[in-house]
């Protein structure tokens, strides 16, 4: 990925309810403008009273209005005549992207080298842990790194901190294996912004040690799941899964090691369709539009 | 998939030079002729001077012209004014794809049981094969079955038989491993619409026995490949590919028998992209729009 | 598979409590009597103290003893002195697997083919449905068909006909999408020999619906699972699990439609390792010693 | 992995003619001197004149005899009477690997990472590299770097400087990415020890660029191949293989990207299986008794 080339690309995500005539009005709306579609995608639940979801990329440099008066001018003219709810997205501002871990260090490891390698186009202001551990891995990427440590008792205090230091800085929080359960309160701040990685093929083995379960109901696949972060716990919007085959010759502790491959591989993915708006949720379920 | 909710679709199949504009233009005449697009998914091999590729899908209930005279008009107003190369097809006109078949029935089975389940929307007018052996297949689906051998001598007259069979009877032809090798003449009558499967994750293994040279070879992973048929054998556009994982256990004759398992999904779902109008030839490639 | 070859194959599968020397001794004991080991597999949980599982396949030509006397001093010399659940098969007496379906035709014309094709080492005496719907399917196979009704209240009636065709003539039972809940009872007479598809990866969607359950939650992989069927509805030991990659586009309904094709591959693999005498039970997980 | 537990671990590769007896005669020998069995797999090409392979791994702690003594008297009893060609490791004896790498990080880094997870039980005792860029790289992971420059003129002496490198101190040769053809009389000092990551699913894509080819032909899926490496070029036996599914979206360049994530898979699986002593070379194929 070369971040140059984002330089002129803008995204725009929209839900509304479905009826004749929405492709032709936004995109005349943007022709009109000077935009030039360069990738369309589209999804409705039903023609008939569903709601549609559709997420265009277009090339900026030759638009007749400022991004401000665009932005006004398309909510006038398009947004609000169609009830849509709708978002415009520069791909220019890398989203800013905290991580939360705890002391597995592969799903951060894969996060940091994958950006690192100009491979997720994000920036990473900081790494906040509940353990010291992974201090050193951050300053190997030359990532801020805080300790904030939690307890039954600190808990309130611990995310009030944590949400200062993103105040302002942070546009998603990404859950590389965090070990706490983050309050209701805290996920009320960043709405569908919160991404998980679940050590297993959600819905199934919800809870402590999925792969020590896994393990003794003898299953053949085990996996992962990336998903947003909502009051529900583990029961967000999935947003990727995979599997890996397994069998009756593997240990827990190898089946553990297996899935984290799988953890690390999901997370980079679901971190990647977030950060490029290809994802829009709708209810308890997400629309991905993603490329592969 | 039931039928009869094709009877009301149409698909729009567009190729042409990627300038700004194209997909307003479409959708807007679409919209302003009574059609509601119901699926649209494009692709730009470059936004600057490349090709554009589109498909949509519409609702034909409120149309406001006779198909002729839409035709006629989306020629004149968008079609040339925009270079395009367009296709215009009703999803209720089911393709009639013959199929031609020798010695082995998998392939054959395969389609024969995906069509009388309905998953497959075609109709099959006739089988043809070189041999007599799968008559009784034929007959149990009640599909008639003309056995045309094929010698060295007979070749071109083999040939003129089949396409005298096919004559304003066929849409396509499905090559559900035909062991001869087609005349460049008789391709020319059905150009990008002659489906083979190989027996290989091509461009390995061309050629005669792949399974053997595969299990000579101790290659990991066996393929098949289903691709449209042109002068060059075993080089037209690639549809779909798939593989199965293999190891030294395995004989040459468990590799086929795998791989045969391969060969029937990987020939029915290019069948499926092709008569649902998903697939447009790019040169020696393709694009698939496929919902999967 | 060429039955044929079948002819001189015997297996033997062994459980034990882990200890030095059983290798040697059961190969020994077989290379005495003139036996020549062509396979061997083997497991342990725990060198020290855990369980010893084994698979053993041999040829049968130059043994020097009958088959009765074989197993006799089998079970005296090396069976009771290792403390040894062991059976011993021979691969030419095909098991006799009845099939138990309902309306859903898809995973029973799956083992039909393939029996039909040779690829499924089995002998099908009939098959028995609570409907009348497959009747035609089972002729086309020449497979003797019972359609056997179950209500509320001719539940008991109707499993103790179906016993009672059983009794004496079939080895194993297959439920391919038998809708009804066998009983207790039925279950206690064949143990671990009844295999049952269940149309999602366990244990995610247990239950009712899985495919609505999986549209509902929006996962991004659904799945089949192959288990021995147990007194606990839906928990007996899997045998074979599989999924594929779905995503918002698809309905419910094309949802149950792929995942169709995930339960007859899944089924039939199942079914395979069953009847070649490769799955052992151990508790309420298998050993499964599969060549792939 | 906790290489402690490698300490009491030996492993014996064994390649003869098949006959009956073999493992009676090699699983009894090893029970007489105290060594417990806890893994055994085998595999023949033919009962009746085949080649047999057997992989056997003990636990050594009750032996009777120094290893010394013990592989004299193995020889002697078993090997030789039976025509084999056998080796015996210790897992505890670190395979030594030194790493060639050019430019290209994806593959050295995966090597590195899962070396210092504790994932790939081998020691690296430096990488060389015909270029400098990759120092950093290495200095990260404390392994030593040396820069050996290669230039038409210069080849000869530039492998001389490895060998002297590798000698006595390396007991094989990891290419990750090493863009440079090692000559005739390099290979011959590590035969079946040499292990090369290719960037396509080969035979297809031998050659350069095969990103480039495979875009270029349009398939759906690209693949990497770890082989060991041969006189052949590309053609050495084949240990590992995967693939990704692709489309018409991505670019030659995009192919790329995810074509790597393949490689660094398949060469960490190929690297495990090598140095767990899972690999038996079978003239230009191989064997690999692998877990998974």
């Amino acid at each position: 990925m070369k971040y140059t080339d984002l330089s002129t690309v803008a995204r725009l995500l929209i839900t509304c309810p479905d009826r004749p005539g929405i492709i032709a009005r936004v995109s005349t709306f943007l022709k009109d403008h000077g935009a030039n579609i360069t990738d369309l995608d589209q999804h409705s639940t039903d023609p008939e009273g569903g709601t549609f979801f559709m997420r265009l990329e277009f090339q900026t440099p030759h638009l007749d209005l400022s991004s401000k008066k665009l932005e006004l001018r398309f909510g006038e003219e398009v947004g609000t005549p169609f009830n849509m709810d709708w978002q415009l997205h520069y791909a220019a501002n890398l989203k800013r992207m905290a991580v939360l871990v705890s002391k597995y260090d592969h799903a951060l490891l894969e996060v940091l080298w994958r950006w690192s390698r100009q491979e997720l186009p994000i920036t990473i202001p900081f790494i906040i842990s509940n353990h010291p551990d992974l201090k050193a891995a951050a300053a190997h990427f030359n990532v801020p790194f805080y300790h904030i440590p939690v307890t039954a008792d600190s808990k309130v205090k611990a995310e009030e901190e944590i949400l200062k230091l993103c105040e302002g800085k942070v546009d998603g929080i990404v859950l590389a294996r965090y070990m706490q359960i983050l309050s209701d309160d805290f996920i009320t701040h960043y709405p569908n912004k919160i991404i998980n990685i679940h050590h297993s093929f959600l819905p199934a083995f919800i809870g402590a040690n999925p792969y020590q379960q896994a393990y003794d109901k003898g299953v053949k696949l085990i996996g992962a799941t990336a998903h947003y972060v909502t009051k529900d716990l583990d029961m967000g919007p999935i947003i990727a899964q995979d599997v890996v085959r397994v069998n009756h010759r593997l240990s827990a502790a190898k089946l553990k090691e297996l899935g984290q491959y799988v953890e690390r591989t999901v997370l980079a993915r679901a971190i990647k369709s977030h950060v490029e708006d290809r994802i829009i949720v709708d209810g308890n379920k997400t629309v991905v539009f993603d490329l592969e």
